[in-house]
């Protein structure tokens, strides 16, 4: 059993979703773990994660538009604005998506479905350089695999 | 230490919810692993895990409901719909519940309360096979037990 | 590799959020873990867990006023009301959270963000005394720390 630590730096240019798979994929590969966890951690409470359908755009597109109007920028009774109007839209956008996924390694690769990316989510209006932590956690030979 | 993997399929009927805990403990008890955790994942992008209430059945009733007032197929702004009304409103609602869930195992038993249910959210009208990916991580004896 | 469990009692005043970022903290170090992962997973169906910004209190009002809003006591079409006004509520504030936060280890350190607070959301309005598990998985010595 092994555990193996890596850090992503997400550059980002405002509000949308960045594809990090590649990233975290690479990781793992480095990692030589073969059967296990990665976890992927954002060390930021106005930016989250999404596991998402990443072969057609117009999918984010929706997303992105529906949380515009689940957490308006526009919403009176935010008190928590002193960063501005994407100050509390950012922080609960964040809790309504999430801040950590953990997904099964298994013969050596991310055990992602077919149209699975991993996306940051950037909630800001203004670029940030984001975090991301990734702890990958297994053994290096491939063992006991099952079905249920 | 010891990595464990396995899968669950699930062949759905449409929209709903779908108990996998005795499955998900399954494979826990096959792995042997006394002291860790259970890492259960989600490979699809219109469908979801929650954790919920699981002895009274009307409070998935009302989930249900919810889900369909809070991202309605009928949202005239979605553009991602070439698969049905129910394209990106599938995928919402996946990124509004969960895609993993990782549960202590203590003693050998998954630490779930006593109303928690491990279910697959299906956010397709159509039937589908879905697959959950479970890992197993821990040592096979009972080690360093604590209490805060 | 050593797997390493606690437990986490907190005792709510009614809704609201509770920090337990030290009590996490205090089981990680108590593990010895340098590289890993700590699970924390609350064991009810009525309370979440939320990462959430532990600065400024505001947000925090902003966090609960919106979740009162956006899932009212009042909703006319909720059936599950046995235990009153804040029974389907109460589980629906938790899907739309969290119930497991996995959270990397590196040099023995939580990779928390500098806002970042491990908070119990409770969506009860009575007080209740809630139980939190939390895994330690990983490596008693540093190793293997790589950067993308």
């Amino acid at each position: 059993m092994q555990a193996h630590a890596g850090t992503i730096e997400v550059r980002t240019k405002g509000k949308g979703t960045y594809e990090i798979t590649r990233d975290v994929a690479e990781i793992v590969a480095a990692s030589g773990v073969r059967t296990g966890t990665a976890t992927v951690f954002i060390k930021h409470t106005s930016a989250s994660l999404v596991l998402f359908e990443n072969a057609d755009r117009s999918a984010r597109v929706d997303l992105h538009e529906f949380f515009e109007r689940l957490v308006p920028e526009e919403t009176d009774y935010f008190t928590h604005t002193a960063e501005g109007p994407d100050d509390s839209t950012s922080h609960i956008r964040m809790v309504l998506t999430r801040s950590s996924e953990v997904i099964p390694i298994i013969n050596g690769a991310l055990q992602l479905g077919t149209w699975q990316g991993i996306f940051l989510f950037e909630h800001r209006r203004a670029p940030h350089r984001r975090s991301v932590a990734v702890s990958v956690i297994g053994e290096l030979e491939q063992i006991k695999t099952g079905r249920n």
